[in-house]
């Protein structure tokens, strides 16, 4: 294994990586940090080709040690579609979704969930407590039940009912709270302080970082070690934007790509556009959102804790953040299927919308190579198709 | 490519691949044949482990000529879980399980659709029409889209819901039929009769059963080119199962494996079970099923088209037919998630509950390798897990 220690993303302090850590004492979120240097000299770009196809094929890259505490259901290496039918519509002929619907439990969260997962099983951790908007929650309760370790899950009684039955299923804990994330988040709050249970909630462990950071490994060996112009994310916590910014980061500092960056494009909604509106201000932290509602449940964070490293990977990366609102989603996710069959979640929708507007308005030009994340399935949320006027023959 | 002509499955007579076909004059489907030889002299095994991971790894075999007409959605390649836990509690410690729910539109249909639609477009239609208990038509009316294909797809009120979506998604003309799948299928009879539309029911038109014997080939190339002691199907309409005993005469005809052939184990439910009843009888046709019921709804199918098919492969693979009730699938289902995580879809829970019985009864031996199909998303399913009486804190 070739990660060194934990770096607090904030005020730099260094952690030591072989025990269970949260939060930094400063409050902020603390990032897993490797030998590059030896990760460079182990391995090459090409070795990747051979390897199977899920997320364990960057192990170096990982931070497990022992293969025996790898807990996979095949997540990982998801399909980069090329739709270039619903590109030349919006005037993106080479516009490109990478399908995260093809991960076990339905959702990009799942990436998360096996590493943080594997990772805690070695650390010793026996039980896990976590609030969610759904899928996270179903993907560590599933995790959770491969490896042997236990999860309480507390989730706001509007998310989508497929997740509380998942964590159901797998044996978990479910708690549900009338209100959302924040207060599930308050609920787990005061189990972690009664103790016994490990805090895996967003951000608040290190690890479910390094499996989310992966989509960024796999869209640049996916186009051929070639970095995309635009990386489209839709943006609740905004762990998948900060592990993309991350990966990318890396990815650089291995020589593995050439220097330019992506530009990263944060998505919320018009009803809960918290990183936004900190973007707009040229702020670096974000103030919570008041009132939030979205069809994209899985972008309703009203006070996501990892503001200030989405809006410092925003600008890094010289890019942007946009809020599009619901009626626009799902006309836009009802046109994508009728072109190119897939039927995408609302929170990759909403990528499509940012996309369209970002070209109408220049800042995306039409040459350019664009990447949108779909991050679940479609299916997870019936509800953006109303099927009640279908008559019976 | 390598596809000669067409083979019917019960008189042998030939017929042209190069136009649309269905049905031979006899009445029984047709069989896609190859240049064998042609094709052992081109590719060898190992060459597939440097192809991408989705189906089209195996294009030698596949019925497309112009990689321009290939219409995917990245499907294939699915996931071989080993699934010790559970398997130890039920004797069989080599218990694997393909998670065909990591197919796009979240089951194994995407893999025929992918084939079917593909062919269906180098061919010249320009609309498809099929029964369906809901994944197939859900898939077809996908990859239609994607191929800029129409699609009528008619199925019956009591199929999943979220199927229907799906087929609506994707701008399908969808037909709800009050009734079961045959009823469905003498809708689109007429239809057919009408004429302007190609009937792309199962085993109707020979390419959707070339999609999904890739099923076979991964498995075997998943195991380092070695074939299980048994592999165990959900059988409704069958073509899974005679795709997948296919792909192994296949691959032994072209030297890649031994001449050992897997038990194959046909699975339905007390609730429908033509097959079962036939095989135990001797048989070579089964009788329809009157009042068939079950929660596994993919396999009620009361009088399938490929009876004979099925049959003479489990007789050809020293294989067995067994029938499981729904409360032992929906039972076994949630300990199987427990134990592993993976939510199954009741069909692949099916296939479980056979698993166990014919493990108690002696025909598995503890120490065989067994390959059980997860046959779509349990995502899907949303009605296998009660979640009324879980309390709001």
């Amino acid at each position: 294994m070739y990660l060194t220690h934990l770096e607090c993303s904030r005020c730099g302090r260094g952690h030591p990586a072989d025990q269970p850590q949260n939060l930094c004492e400063c409050g902020a979120p603390l990032l897993a940090r490797y030998d590059l240097a030896a990760v460079a000299a182990a391995v090459t770009p090409e070795r990747f080709t051979l390897r199977p196809a899920d997320l364990w094929r960057y192990r170096e890259l990982l931070p497990v040690a022992d293969p025996r505490h790898v807990t996979t259901l095949g997540e990982g290496w998801t399909p980069l579609l090329r739709t270039p039918a619903y590109g030349a519509r919006i005037g993106i002929p080479d516009l490109i979704v990478k399908d995260e619907g093809l991960t076990p439990t339905g959702s990009f969260k799942a990436r998360g969930a096996a590493v943080g997962v594997s990772r805690a099983r070695e650390l010793g951790v026996e039980r896990i407590a976590m609030p969610t908007n759904g899928n996270a929650g179903a993907a560590w309760a599933t995790y959770a039940a491969r490896a042997g370790l236990g999860a309480t899950i507390a989730m706001p009684l509007s998310a989508p009912t497929i997740c509380r039955r998942e964590c159901l299923a797998a044996g978990a804990d479910l708690r549900l709270v009338d209100g959302l994330i924040g207060d599930a988040g308050r609920h787990v709050a005061e189990l972690v302080a009664a103790g016994g249970v490990f805090d895996a909630g967003t951000l608040r462990e290190p690890y479910r970082l390094e499996g989310k950071k992966t989509m960024g490994y796999e869209i640049v060996e996916q186009l051929g070690w070639q970095v995309p112009d635009v990386i489209i994310y839709p943006t609740g916590g905004g762990v998948g934007l900060i592990g993309i910014h991350k990966a990318l980061h890396e990815l650089r500092e291995l020589g593995w790509v050439e220097d330019r960056l992506p530009r990263l494009v944060a998505v919320q909604s018009t009803g809960c556009a918290p990183i936004v509106r900190a973007f707009a201000a040229g702020e670096d932290r974000a103030r919570p959102w008041a009132d939030a509602y979205t069809v994209a449940f899985g972008i309703t964070v009203p006070a996501p804790l990892g503001d200030e490293l989405i809006l410092a990977a925003l600008r890094d990366s010289s890019g942007t953040a946009v809020a599009v609102d619901d009626a626009e989603i799902l006309a836009d996710l009802r046109d994508f299927a009728a072109v190119e069959g897939l039927l995408l979640c609302p929170e990759g929708a909403a990528c499509l919308t940012a996309a369209r507007h970002l070209r109408a308005g220049g800042w995306i030009r039409a040459d350019e190579r664009v990447v949108v994340l779909n991050t679940g399935a479609g299916l997870k949320y019936p509800e953006t198709i109303d099927v009640s006027t279908v008559p019976v023959v």
